[in-house]
């Protein structure tokens, strides 16, 4: 299998997208986030979905030559119109805002409508995190869950990304989809031809099924059960609702070239944790010392910099076929 | 069992505080939440606690007389020391200045510090949400949940509150604790001599259990599994590390009197949804609409309504053996 490094990686989403109706700087930012996300192991969320990228920007379902257009409606919020463009140049320029905004007013939030496919959520927070600030992130994506007692796919898988800064150490990352797994572990099933372990997924009347097949008739089953749902309403009516994005039920999927933009939206809130005068920085790095002092326990996200640094050390390897699809385009 | 009227019993909570070192206006403010959680069903955080309120104020474990001190580090942020208070002054203080804050600044946070028992935390969001914002609460409490891997209490249950305007109708309001079941579900199973179901609590060697006993000395476990627990971390870092409250495993028990006081903390987030110019309310209730419209499901938080409704109505039903400890304070 090839093995490149992440330059090598980037330049090659890059030359891909600009060849598809992609401006080039919304080309890089997409490279960026693309090859971050697989470099800390997060394959769903990288390289293979360059491909459908690249047609989704070829007929114009995201559009490559959006620029995003930031405004500031009140003095802690920062709205980001992404104009059905990639979600990634909307989300880097409302970071940009945020390293500002959030020590001035001590929170700010930057709200990203009319945006797409965010891929792996812990990386805008884990960046906010690193200059400094407390982050949690919200993000709607095209329907997959149904209310508790429905049948009907409603929300999202929905995720939540936080993350908080530690003294001279990476940062406590957590990044999680509100689905017990994600969609993309039925679509490998069915591949395989094997049944869903239970408690995975609903059909569409709303019954139990292990049937990889029925699962993507129907819905996904949340994490915690009724809470899990709640917590997906309550991200929903945030990252949907308030800013003027598409609801879930009302997005085109993520994943192939037909129907119109998705149209989800992003809520990133920032906070300055200095600003309470209260040596934060300092007090995290007391709870993160006493969890790893428990023997079998980890913080989170720390499997995801041993990826990375091995990543960044031997390169990506990239699989046969999908290095080989990308290269056709 | 004695019925007693709503205003009632907010004088007999009064009464019996100012009879144990605490004013006048900060016994009021107490009463006022615990009657509006046994109001909604939720009598865990209601008339349940006065005994152990009035034990904790009469040894100073919660200081009755404290008063809220309330400064503004940041345009955007509200810092409330509750002075080893009762929460609840403390928390009518923060939404005050948030009904103010919000609108201005797009999205204001109020951290109340030196705090204790929050009791229901779907109130504080309810209200801020029929004033018109959008408003999440975030609390940490006594440790009860280990780390994902680990055997020893970090983290508390940690709740989750959610709640959002609706165009001429009730708020949605999410409210959900973090641990797959409330500790006091373990303490009713110890009185009754029942054992627990499996999947509630672990032993303190972090090993599954069924004896409430063990549970008690042990940790519950999270609901959702490790995202759970990473959701509980988050709270922890945010709703005590960051403003400068009690972690969990600092805090103090808030059931008996013994210890120091407690000094957990909470945090509220508001937004003014409107400042967006997406007409959000209007958008909300088209979800709410979707759900309630879908056989089998219903808005979270609506069989609260119907529990209030009842109890304005026909007065609140208080246990004998109660109304007996509180008279006899």
């Amino acid at each position: 299998m090839p093995t490149l490094t992440l330059l090598q990686a980037e330049g090659l989403v890059v030359r891909t997208l600009t060849r598809c109706r992609t401006d080039v700087d919304n080309a890089r930012s997409v490279a960026r986030a693309l090859v971050a996300a697989e470099v800390d192991g997060l394959q769903g969320h990288g390289l293979s979905r360059v491909p459908s990228y690249a047609a989704q920007a070829k007929v114009r379902k995201v559009d490559g030559l959006a620029m995003p257009l930031v405004t500031r409606p009140r003095p802690g919020l920062i709205a980001v119109d992404a104009g059905y463009g990639f979600a990634f140049p909307a989300i880097e320029a409302a970071e940009t805002v945020l390293r500002e905004a959030a020590p001035a007013q001590g929170i700010a939030a930057a709200a990203i409508k009319r945006s797409s496919h965010c891929g792996a959520a812990r990386l805008p927070v884990e960046r906010l995190a690193q200059a400094g600030l407390v982050a949690i992130m919200f993000a709607n994506t095209p329907a997959a869950m149904a209310p508790w007692g429905g049948s009907k796919a409603l929300f999202g898988t929905n995720p939540i990304a936080f993350a908080c800064p530690l003294p001279g150490r990476a940062p406590v990352v957590v990044d999680l989809s509100l689905s017990k797994v994600a969609r993309g572990n039925v679509v490998t099933a069915k591949q395989r031809g094997e049944k869903l372990p239970p408690g995975w997924a609903l059909d569409h009347k709303g019954q139990a099924t292990t049937d990889p097949d029925a699962a993507l008739h129907g819905t996904m089953l949340p994490m915690g059960d009724a809470k899990g749902v709640a917590l997906a309403l309550m991200v929903e009516l945030m990252a949907a609702g308030m800013i003027g994005a598409n609801y879930a039920r009302e997005a085109s999927s993520y994943l192939d070239a037909g129907g119109p933009p998705s149209g989800t939206g992003q809520l990133i809130i920032a906070f300055d944790p200095e600003a309470f005068g209260t040596h934060a920085i300092a007090r995290f790095n007391v709870l993160a010392v006493a969890i790893e002092s428990q023997q079998g326990a980890r913080l989170p996200g720390e499997r995801r910099l041993a990826l990375r640094a091995k990543a960044k050390a031997e390169g990506l390897v990239i699989p046969e076929k999908l290095f080989a699809e990308i290269e056709a385009l």
